[in-house]
């Protein structure tokens, strides 16, 4: 652990809330379009046409949004009136101008450490938004950079390796996500801490 | 510019042809809403709310989507079908499938490049988006990393060569637009060529 240089934080839910305004939002939308089904079906059929559009529209709020709308009118049969596609649109933009509630302990941490490492952002998600919630967190002095993937494998680690020029023994990930913080940073020889989001910081 | 150390290129209309995309798709959005506008008022109806969220949605296809689908909502007084709708998510979605058309003289400029200089792609823009792109274009292997930022300004110039660890008489920024890859760049003090679009590359 000595020959760390770098430490890379992921963002939403290991930095700041985030799974949280989703969840809100899918009850605000499951009560718009209760007239024409159960929540529990729509939040089914939505996370369906969520992962069918996620090559094309990746992780973040646009394609969140997008992905209401298109279940929207299928589970109304075409029927859905514009007033509660407004409303989705409303909800998702709330989303955009929500503010960020930074997770406890990060402050320290990210003061205690930022002398001694170069302290990155490492991020899946929409550009701008993770840019706004950087920037309205407060915390974007204490990094060197931030850098968002549009996924977090091995091949988009390797390359994040190449772009800093660093060994991946240099490299130390911080995140919630067994699968996109920890395992292929394990994998390509990196060190990795797994915070469980929910947990406070030690 | 002996001391060049790295190239930046922008991307849309830079290396591949993006203007010419949102343009045919705005000629699909204008007849599908012909029985309520006249596409001229459309397009100004719609660029004005294009306006108006871009500091939430940022550049890209999906907030582009969302703009149109807005637009439609207003022009029609809240009467557009569900059907036309998802005519417009259709053309965003094959938007976001595009093959990619790398402007003329661009691959022979960059394998000539590629061997003496740091190249990197400095971007606006949807980061998936711009991701799918680059790996279409086949013109990753020549550049180091690549950078995509919400606005092309002077402190976001500067943050990326902080970034990049070099000075501002270091770096070259090579882009069609003046207000986005010029101005900015020789205000901080770096080098940069425009290459205005539709013409080739010499």
């Amino acid at each position: 652990m000595n020959s760390i240089k770098v430490i890379a934080f992921d963002a939403d839910d290991t930095l700041w809330e985030n799974e949280t305004f989703f969840r809100e939002s899918e009850n605000e939308f499951c009560n718009l379009l209760k007239e024409y089904i159960s929540g529990e079906e729509l939040i089914k059929k939505l996370l369906k046409v969520e992962y069918e559009n996620i090559t094309s529209y990746g992780y973040g709020i646009k394609g969140f949004m997008l992905s209401m709308i298109e279940t929207a009118i299928d589970v109304s049969n075409g029927m859905v009136s514009n007033k509660i596609i407004q409303n989705i649109i409303e909800i998702g933009n709330r989303m955009l101008l929500n503010s960020v509630e930074i997770l406890d302990g990060v402050n320290d941490v990210l003061e205690n450490l930022h002398p001694k490492y170069k302290l990155v952002v490492l991020t899946k998600g929409d550009l701008l938004d993770q840019e706004r919630k950087l920037n309205k967190s407060n915390l974007r002095k204490y990094f060197h950079h931030v850098e968002i993937v549009s996924e977090k494998n091995e091949s988009g680690y390797q390359r994040i390796l190449n772009h800093l020029e660093i060994e991946a023994h240099e490299f130390l990930m911080i995140g919630n996500s067994l699968k996109s913080d920890i395992i292929p940073v394990l994998n390509v020889g990196g060190h990795a801490f797994h915070i469980p989001f929910h947990t406070t910081w030690n």
